[in-house]
């Protein structure tokens, strides 16, 4: 019997992962099923591949990263660190807990390069739609070779989704927006804030993308920003530039009008109103559709298709984990591939996630997503290799970080946490966050004295913002 | 034997000039096939629908249409007229030469709406992947309906490209780009002049796009454009704010280095660097793979495919003609579908595309790719029973049209032409284009007195530029 063949759709840290875990178990020995990972980009890293372009690449693709320049981890890393690859393994030294994006790329990167695993991936390869034929049980995956245009088609025993969801922005539309003569973009196109200087900003949403980015516009010297929130405002303790209103009734020209009867004067609207599960490349009989939730239904323990128990899907939830989640997540999938582990019937299964439905539609608040993302990663890890981890601790840590955000929205990334793999604490960086706009992994890796972290390295800053 | 079954992709000007091609045929007597009309956008009008979105539009595909608040035609409306639905038919009077976006989009709508044909067209159906079976000689056409998320899958005896190749812009890399820190897009994404008032304006590239977003800017109080090309100057007579420079070699922050050794900051960044064509639906076997030219190569009388003589496209050439050309391609590939025209060999279609191949490589200047696309045109209308106009008029039209930017870059637009058609002279507008801000349909058919006509309607503009 010739081997199994898998595709991996997607070489951001899910398809890493993946990838890192079918490796791990050959490794020890394991016989393990051809393996094809297509990513369009040039380069691995998914969202943390970095790139200047926005709306469509230079091979008219959609631009897949939604991040920007001075964009720092809003979460500490002690919660998303590899189980079995350390930053103390890969940096030799403490680092500070919320490090820029280049840092954590470097540090994804860092674990696929000591392995072997870039010979899998197919880069500037997209995936441009995918079959299933019910009588061989095979998938037929039709590629494009971005670079020469070539397509072709192969069969696959399995396919895993690892292209992510916040690629494809949702934008509502509002009464007027057409009219509004500043600039206009969702988070997704945003690069940076330094042509926010000096302006009054409309933000619209409150969840994390309107959170940093209004962070970013206020440290880069905006002169006031707006938040509207469709249900509850974020109530942060914002700087006195800083207010938050309730949803945008309708714009007339650059005035936007509110839902309370107020209305304001604006020279720049971002829309930070989340992201699409997207995928144009599957048939409906396939797809996984869903809002952006901590657990999308039709997915067994969270990644076996229920349509189809030989397509998984990999990060579909959203995450208050990520890295480390996705290993769980990979390893696990590796198993069932790998016949491991056996899946429970259909009626089973739904049974499985009905359960962790119930669990979910109960939630009341961030502390229960928390709770319940943790203990979903548990269950998975427990039926893997993947080494155990203190997930309690992780929860502890994801609550410490909220609190901390209430009590200084603007210098919270300053604080430090203690890894609960190796035990190290980390290190208090050399420059306060608000101070800081070199996010570049040499700037961050250095050792400067007093003088020079304080000193500011480029662009305008607001006086007397830091600690 | 059940009717042939045809896919048209787009309904654009080019997709519903062939359902009016149809619906032409069929309204003299003639059986004509089973239409289907996909089109991914919620209203048809292709480039000319209007979005005030950028990067992808809030169905998660990339938006189709490049076009701005502010756009009026860059060429007189006398030469893409419509021959058989004329300008004068449309709106009861004569009108100026050149018409904002919306008089347009409301003409080429007029003369869908007056026929039957909006029937066939699926708005908001995005088509996925077309296969082709060699034995059954069916095209299988995958669709997405964006509003439900459903796929479908049905067979088609022909299937015709009129998706267009304005839509997927093409972005070459710069050294240090990533580091600029004002705006940076793609003419794709610019959607009105309004923010770059006061700022010094860095346009890359010198042909339309260029020409009228810096004119635009200049209109909108732009304080400086300057224009960077590749291969020559556009050497209009540019206003002192304006300058063209050669290829920008790379930037640092918000500096510009060029080729000559200059430099220069700036605010902002547009690529008016061209478009691609794209078309992520289909497999190489099928594609068209060009660039973009007034006589893409593999495409016998510029739209049966070489490839498979069953698939069409439409519009696909660079253009001087537009509406107009895309009628004679509509109705010779109605007529080829309806087997009223025959195909000669596949040898013969070779020695025929080679010798117009001959004849455009040997193309010296614009005036000759004039004669070449009038030439094109006339050759196609012969075939068929659209009706034929002066296209020697319509290649002088063109003539005068590109000296009259030599004279007055800044005032062409106030010309008027005489149509081939009818016969009537452009009306003179009641204002002078560099003073009009308002681009409505309702602002440009009304009738304000002489004050009003001046008056400025809204944002800045420039003193002492009007005639």
């Amino acid at each position: 019997m010739s081997k199994k063949r898998v595709a991996i759709i997607g070489a951001g840290p899910s398809g890493m992962a993946q990838l890192r875990a079918f490796e791990s178990a050959e490794k020890k020995g394991q016989e393990i099923p051809e393996l094809v990972c297509f990513e369009k980009q040039d380069d691995w890293g998914g969202q943390w591949n970095y790139s200047w372009r926005t709306g469509t690449d230079h091979y008219g693709e959609p631009v897949h990263s939604s991040m920007y320049r001075n964009l720092w981890s809003n979460g500490p890393k002690e919660i998303l660190e590899f189980a079995e690859y350390t930053f103390d393994e890969h940096f030799g030294k403490p680092i500070s807990s919320y490090p820029p994006r280049e840092v954590l790329w470097d540090y994804i990167n860092g674990r696929a390069e000591q392995s072997d695993v870039k010979k899998y991936v197919k880069f500037a390869h997209a995936v441009r739609w995918v079959d299933f034929d019910e009588d061989t049980k095979l998938f037929t995956v039709h590629v494009e070779n971005l670079r020469t245009g070539e397509t072709t088609s192969d069969t696959y025993d399995n396919v895993i989704v690892a292209s992510g969801h916040f690629t494809f922005p949702n934008i509502p539309n509002f009464e007027g927006i057409e009219t509004f003569p500043g600039q206009v973009m969702h988070a997704h196109e945003f690069r940076g804030a330094e042509t926010l200087a000096d302006k009054d900003v409309l933000l619209i949403g409150a969840s994390y993308s309107a959170e940093d980015i209004g962070s970013q516009a206020y440290k880069m010297g905006a002169r006031s920003i707006t938040y509207s929130y469709r249900t509850k405002p974020m109530g942060h303790g914002w700087p006195e530039e800083m207010e938050e209103l309730p949803l945008v009734v309708r714009f007339e020209g650059s005035t936007a009008y509110f839902k309370n009867g107020e209305k304001r004067d604006f020279d720049a609207v971002i829309f930070c109103t989340g992201y699409k599960h997207h995928y144009p490349f599957l048939p409906s009989s396939l797809t996984l559709q869903s809002a952006n939730n901590i657990y999308p239904d039709t997915l067994y323990r969270g990644v076996v298709s229920e349509k189809n128990n030989q397509l998984f899907w990999l990060g579909s939830q959203d995450q208050w984990l990520t890295f480390n989640m996705f290993d769980a997540q990979a390893w696990y999938t590796r198993d069932v591939i790998l016949g491991r582990i056996e899946l429970p019937t259909a009626e089973e299964q739904r049974a499985h996630m009905d359960q962790w439905l119930e669990r979910f539609n109960a939630m009341k608040d961030e502390f229960d997503q928390i709770d319940f993302q943790c203990d979903y990663v548990k269950d998975l890890i427990e039926q893997t290799d993947y080494p155990m981890f203190d997930l309690d601790e992780v929860a502890n840590i994801q609550r410490q970080w909220l609190q901390s955000k209430k009590e200084g929205i603007m210098n919270f990334r300053d604080a430090t946490y203690t890894s609960v793999i190796t035990g190290t604490k980390a290190a208090e960086h050399h420059t306060p966050w608000m101070l800081e706009l070199d996010d570049s992994l040499e700037r961050y890796l250095s050792e400067p004295d007093e003088d020079e972290a304080r000193q500011v390295f480029r662009g305008q800053i607001r006086e007397g913002q830091a600690r």
